[in-house]
């Protein structure tokens, strides 16, 4: 066994422990009543970075939920890695199905289960453990920051300015990060783009009050059924986004491109069983793949409207509302698509309603160059701990900040996600696979080597 | 002022007081939370029918809710009366929107403000206040049974049964019934049909569990998308129902009936201003009366799925739900339409997706002679209070357990509402207007006496 798999092997009860003293702490940043517990998840964060080597580590108050910044610098005339992370997690519910609290982690089947087992204070602690090895035996090769917010799942909205305010503390010339996932431990995958994202909130009002529909039922709007004629109304039945000029800036990939996607393995009928689903759906002309990675796409992520309780109440009510997502592939700038995205939608209201449209938030999506020095030497890293030379890949999801890091610090976001899609992080029952944590621990290792030499 | 009127006026605090003792009882039938508040609001009726005067009150229990008779018996031979109202209550949400407690009835602007405050606590103890005067005259003309039920709201699942089983008890000649509203106070009218109901709950479901909608969006087709898509085929561009065989059984009026009809005054503007709508909307073919009064009709009454708290969560949901009832006019069978639904409802499904539909409770619509001679009574008792001549109407809403009563008892039932659209029922800030309470009161024992005489 080498070294550094000792090291981690001996250490692991250790690691465990202190991510659950993190995993305990409720971070959720989307709603108020846990505003303490970012504070609390973030004093904590600056205890571990303290503890794994940090010549410092402080809280930066923002507008919103606080910054944990640290930093150990080795010699300013090297190289300097940026590892960002995000300490706050997404809400639990539905609470009912989780099999064990959310935020009592516990050990299962060789998986962490808990609220930010893997998004993302699994996989950024994975860095923190990764630094403790290097500062412990003295081969930190270069200088290493932490930036770890507290806002990444309610779309940062106070670290820009932050960043911007912060910019020569944070100078470097990587930005690291792992909150993404890989195609599966036998197919090791290093994320190369991500989509980006606008994130609508709509409400559509008939009546000035909630009526009774059998008084008025058939002669006033109800603006339930509106609002889902209006929403019916956004994807054709091509599987196309109907908002007009919603396509004008993504850039078609080159069929070669599409082959060198395609290369990665997927299996269709493993994939519609792993979610349980009878069939997949989507634009015409595009593989599965293709439809997550490269391919923007709308979804409600929510509805509500009238009554919902046990049941009957027979209301004709006055309002409904959704939340409604646009993944935004890179090009599309998310500020023009939440404009077209209100125009269109307000276009489609009949007379009998009125309409309200908001932005919550959105980010644009990138593509990181696999031809750089720092690609090639997470893939050595990846490729020597998986035994299997990792493939590129394009992400679904969204992390709207590291667009907007880039161009304020000038260097380049490299993905080295650890996640599986078995993880169902956002759902009940996230998790993290042992195993994946402990590759990740070393490949991280591995990668601050190769970078060095390459 | 007539004997009657002077009698009200002199005992409206009592009457008000008594009333209140019953609004602020939260007997609200579908809410599980409330099944000791529906015991007590029964037996809080008995001891009010006791003390106006009736021979004996009791509570009956049922399957469900109880169920509270009253009866005096002044002779076998003489007709007989069966008042048939509710105890049970709407649920109150949204409770915010209420400008004082639902539960705690007070007077404001002239007109009495809470839950029940008309439907059908306030409507159904005009009644019981008739009822006490004519007794307490030794005038009643006639014997008069009081059925007071818990589950109205609810699609009064227990009544039927119990009526097959009390038949004899119940055996009458008219059942009266105030829980329906008339066109205005200078407008008065007797509501001559109502809509029946087939009220129904569906749930779509996709993958099988909660998704990340980055990692997924675009190819597993989104059950709140699906859901929305399917509710928007239920209702054509004609604003006609798209239920295969729907309007097999609906009757067409006759061009003479509907000129009946439409000589009830009604003014567009007003109605739309009314309830703060910029257009109607409905039926190809129908005035706005006869779109809401002898046409059936489709509202989604609540929706849900995915996220729906505050701020963005980026979740490709399981499932999503909603509850959707249809108004039915007389000849359409609620259980053939409720069958009919599910059937057409299915079948809009795609394979991406599974469907499960219930039914919640459902009721036949009906209508009523306006030659019969209680029908005449009415008419000359509201005439005679409100100064002009009561013009007949057809009610939108549902009163199921009417044509079910009128099965089993072989006695006609008779709508005397008093109630205005004003009043807001099933929303907040229900209210009843003092002028109608007392106005229905006087109509109620002028009834008796020309119902008698005809």
């Amino acid at each position: 066994m080498s070294e550094i798999k000792n090291y981690i092997t001996k250490n692991s009860p250790r690691f465990l422990e202190e991510l659950f003293t993190l995993m305990r702490i409720p971070s959720v940043s989307s709603l108020k009543e846990h505003k303490d517990d970012m504070q609390k998840c973030a004093r904590q964060y600056v205890v571990l970075l303290m503890e794994a080597g940090a010549d410092r580590a402080e809280i930066y108050p923002t507008s919103g939920h606080p910054v944990v910044y640290a930093e150990k610098i080795i010699d300013p005339g090297k190289p300097t890695v940026l590892v960002y992370g995000h300490y706050d997690v997404q809400p639990v519910d539905p609470i009912e199905l989780w099999k064990s609290p959310p935020f009592e982690p516990v050990i299962r089947d060789g998986a962490i289960y808990g609220r930010g087992a893997n998004d993302d204070k699994g996989q950024s602690f994975m860095h923190v453990k990764a630094f403790e090895y290097l500062v412990s035996r003295n081969e930190l090769p270069c200088n290493v920051k932490f930036l770890l917010e507290g806002e990444e799942e309610i779309g940062s909205p106070s670290l820009k300015e932050w960043a911007v305010q912060n910019k020569d503390m944070l100078a470097c010339d990587v930005i690291l990060v792992s909150d993404t996932t890989m195609i599966s431990e036998e197919v090791p995958s290093i994320n190369t783009g991500m989509r980006g994202l606008a994130y609508m909130e709509v409400k559509v009002t008939g009546p000035d009050k909630d009526l009774h529909s059998g008084h008025y039922g058939g002669a006033i709007a109800n603006p339930i059924n509106v609002l889902c004629g209006m929403i019916d109304q956004l994807i054709d039945k091509q599987g196309r986004i109907t908002v007009k000029g919603f396509y004008d800036d993504v850039v078609e990939l080159s069929p070669e491109d599409r082959a060198m996607l395609a290369r990665a393995p997927f299996d269709l009928e493993q994939y519609k069983k792993s979610v349980g689903v009878g069939d997949v759906t989507g634009e015409a002309g595009y593989s599965t793949p293709e439809r997550t990675g490269i391919r923007p796409c709308l979804d409600v992520n929510g509805i509500w409207g009238g009554y919902t309780g046990e049941g009957a109440k027979t209301v004709l009510p006055s309002y409904a509302c959704a939340k409604i997502s646009m993944r935004l592939v890179p090009n599309q700038d998310h500020k023009k698509i939440a404009r077209l995205f209100a125009e269109h939608f307000k276009s489609l209201a009949p007379a009998t309603v009125s309409v309200e449209v908001k932005e919550h938030h959105g980010g644009q999506g990138f593509l990181a160059p696999i031809s750089s020095p720092m690609y090639k030497a997470a893939a050595k890293a990846v490729g020597q701990v998986y035994g299997i030379e990792p493939v590129p890949s394009r992400g679904g999801g969204s992390i709207p900040i590291l667009a907007e890091l880039e161009g304020i610090l000038g260097a380049s976001p490299l993905l080295m996600g650890f996640g599986l899609e078995r993880d169902t992080i956002h759902s009940p029952n996230e998790s993290y696979l042992l195993s994946q944590f402990y590759k990740g621990i070393e490949s991280i290792i591995l990668f601050y080597k190769y970078y060095h030499q390459g």
